[in-house]
């Protein structure tokens, strides 16, 4: 794949944004690879994607960032510029359940998953194995119920010696501390195992089995303090029937869990996800 | 299509139930055409549907209900048999939004719905054209909102009336009161217009939007005195985006609901839908 | 909704494309509502669409398009604009089945599809009433098995006559002759009742029953001179069991097709369709 | 999981079957989990699977073998009983492309599939490390373009000596010989990477690409001597658009691969599929 600068911006929509950044682009000589924008009539935003052929621009990445910020200013952008070719530097958090672990491990594996995965902690010793498999540093941590606080202590030197830029919570299924998830926002990506709204909490599957649904669900968001109540990244959902018992739809959600989490770290990887206020913007 | 009797029953399960029913209907030279089972380890209960060759039995439907009682006694069986040659009488309830009765009637209409609609009501005159144009009376019974009784009073006069066996809310937008719910078990079919449990209540699109989900749906369930709480019937959903406003939403929404209310009720008419507790079997 | 002019234009890709019409449209204080580009790296060529607030330029649609002939020479592009708020003029084709035909005109009385019908077709007198009920002309032009050319003739004059630009065949079951494929490209609509190419030409359900396939599906696309094998606009399926019958099928079909075909209609009348060797770009 | 004897069978319709059926096993005591039944009118024939607690059955699996014998053969049926205590022995073979191969072994490793893989056979030696990790020997068996018998008489001679009642092709890239697709009637399963049968053989998503399709899928079925033409199991799409390219749907429709072949799998490993002519009857 070719190296490629990713733009990601957002402004209050005006005339001439485009114009101004493809005009940007193309006086420097700047191939347009993929572009997308998007205009918001509720809350008057705008937002825009672009590719740009690394290589048909004179710019290392530090320059084009230093280049392109008296345009962001000017139109009170938020803004950033990645470069295709570094990849992002992950961590994985599971706890027992391996389904997600291991899927997203065997993705990049198989390079599906272009990004960096400098360890992976666990609240339990189960997955060791697995993930060694792979070369990646498997750290235990666990967590004492009557004070978790150190757990998390430990969990926020390891994201910080490792410099992970993102955090994916591939069922963890501990609740962050409100502090951790303010240091990290947008970049600490859960899997809830229903199709949020509904079922928040604890044991969707058997709530879903309760209130006898015909379809189950997961979702992918990004996490903030309030509990599976963050920006809505991406969802899918299964069909199931009345034989299907709690274990059944454990089961059949776990594809289910897998596939949203995986689409979901992926273009959260090649940063096609913008957040603005509780809802996402995803360019796919 | 041949004329067939079903025979629809749920019991406590126990050895011999399947047995003694295929006798039943084996000694008397009955022809199976179809027949579903399931048997729910949570509650203990068992659920059949067999539909038989009317004309491979010597019996008319009442000497075929006498006949079977005996057995049905024994193992404490709630059942019913039906004729499929005799269609129920479907009332349909509207307000002003047409596409969930335009489609009904159409498919009714095409003969894909085996019933009859001996008329339908609304508490706006806006659908009236429509309607007559099938040759279906067309009551139109204003709501005050002040004293919604007297409209409540009519709907139930006319489902006497026209003895209505199932009353289908095509996007009728009244709370039903608890007695109407009550008289009428398991023979109201309501439309909802989001994926429940999520959305509950008014204005299901403008909830999602407001919600940032990324899959809208639709919920056809059996009305109870609970609001949107009644056993579900059947769900589905359709995929939406970032650029969807809730007026998108809306217009997306109407093929699901559509859809799904159709099913449901194709269901019901062909008493393929049993109910237990506040869940549905659907043999399907 | 406010009155938008719609550019559609693909070129062969390079360098400045965007930037060239973005800078067109801000030079004129243009207003872009929304925009998407695609770059195709198997052919070389660019697509793009974009919406400008029409009430944002000093243009008429004549004017505007002069203006832009210049930039879009130097680029070689096929291009056009058009005006949402001048709604296209669409004949619907139609034998004797409804059930899509139907749909459309619920769908245009409901003011779901922005166009004009000028008239309905049909080689068969069985769809009269209900096309008239919508106050739309209804021509029955019956087919000579022996020479169907008349009839050709007869749909061509028409065609003419009600000065349409867009050609629905709603399930119209004949095979338009090349000289009429011809006359049209890229604006004759056809459904074909299976997922394509599996099962192209006659009775695709009972193919497919044959076959024993586990989804059956619809096809809308645009027609040429190869039978079935236009560029394809929209596909859709539907899950089957062992259970359905051929006669299941068409029933079960009828959704998917009626949902495939209007919803390539929508996307054919608001200009977000390009066609380009015998593929197409819906940016939708 | 409670163990069960399941009872699987096939004959001409006539009245009585499920009468008897279930006559035997209530004699007996014997406590019906789950039944299926299926009256296929095209072919006049009746299929049929019954799930029985053996613990409530005073029979060994051959005595319940023997037992049923005679009715059986009075019914004409094509029958069979299995115990699912005892998992079946399924050789996996692949080729270089890991995603089926990881799926499935992932899955048997976390008890989604009850079987046992005595071993996996590859022609080419990629995938031994994984494999290897999961304790499960691994033969590389290298193909000769010029002569190919070796290895199928190697693949014979190994199936034979692990006594393996399955195979999956887990994208394994071969043609099997007539002979060996013989051997193991409704045994040997395969994924195909398109839904078929549209692009059967090679390279698929190509062909996909080619055509400008809209949805992609994978087809699970039984090999029979006619390439990509046996009885289908399961198939599954999934949707694309104009920016996919042929290696995007490669990725892309890894998932739903994978999906497919397990759930496949899982019905096969269950005895829910029923081969009638070139069809399937799934009693999932």
């Amino acid at each position: 794949m070719e190296r490629r600068y990713r733009l990601v911006l957002a402004c209050p929509d005006r005339v001439g944004i485009v114009a101004m950044v493809s005009n940007f682009i193309s006086s420097h000589g700047g191939s347009i690879s993929d572009a997308n924008q998007h205009s918001d009539p509720t809350t008057g935003w705008f937002f825009m994607r672009v590719e740009i052929s690394a290589q048909s621009l004179p710019f290392s990445l530090e320059a084009l960032q230093e280049a392109f910020s008296p345009i962001a200013q000017s139109f009170n952008m938020e803004w950033h510029i990645t470069d295709s070719s570094k990849p992002k530097r992950v961590i994985l958090m599971a706890s027992r359940e391996s389904h997600c672990l291991a899927d997203l491990l065997y993705r990049y594996h198989a390079n599906e998953l272009f990004c960096e995965i400098p360890c992976v902690i666990s609240n339990h010793d189960d997955l060791r194995k697995m993930v060694e498999w792979h070369d990646i540093p498997y750290h235990h941590m666990p967590v004492d119920k009557e004070d978790k606080q150190p757990h998390f202590d430990a969990v926020r030197s390891l994201i910080e010696e490792y410099q992970a830029d993102t955090i994916v919570l591939a069922r963890y299924m501990q609740i962050l501390p409100p502090e951790l998830c303010d240091l990290y926002p947008h970049r600490i990506i859960n899997i809830h195992h229903s199709f949020l709204p509904s079922f928040a909490g604890a044991k969707p599957y058997h709530q879903a089995h309760e209130r006898g649904v015909k379809l189950i669900g997961a979702t992918c968001h990004y996490v903030t303090q309030d509990l599976d109540a963050g920006p809505i990244i991406d969802q899918d959902v299964i069909r199931i029937s009345h034989r299907d018992l709690p274990e059944d739809m454990v089961r059949l959600g776990r594809d289910v869990e897998k596939n949203v989490l995986a689409r979901g770290l992926r273009w959260h990887l090649e940063d096609k996800i913008l957040v603005h206020g509780n809802k996402t913007v995803v360019f796919n």
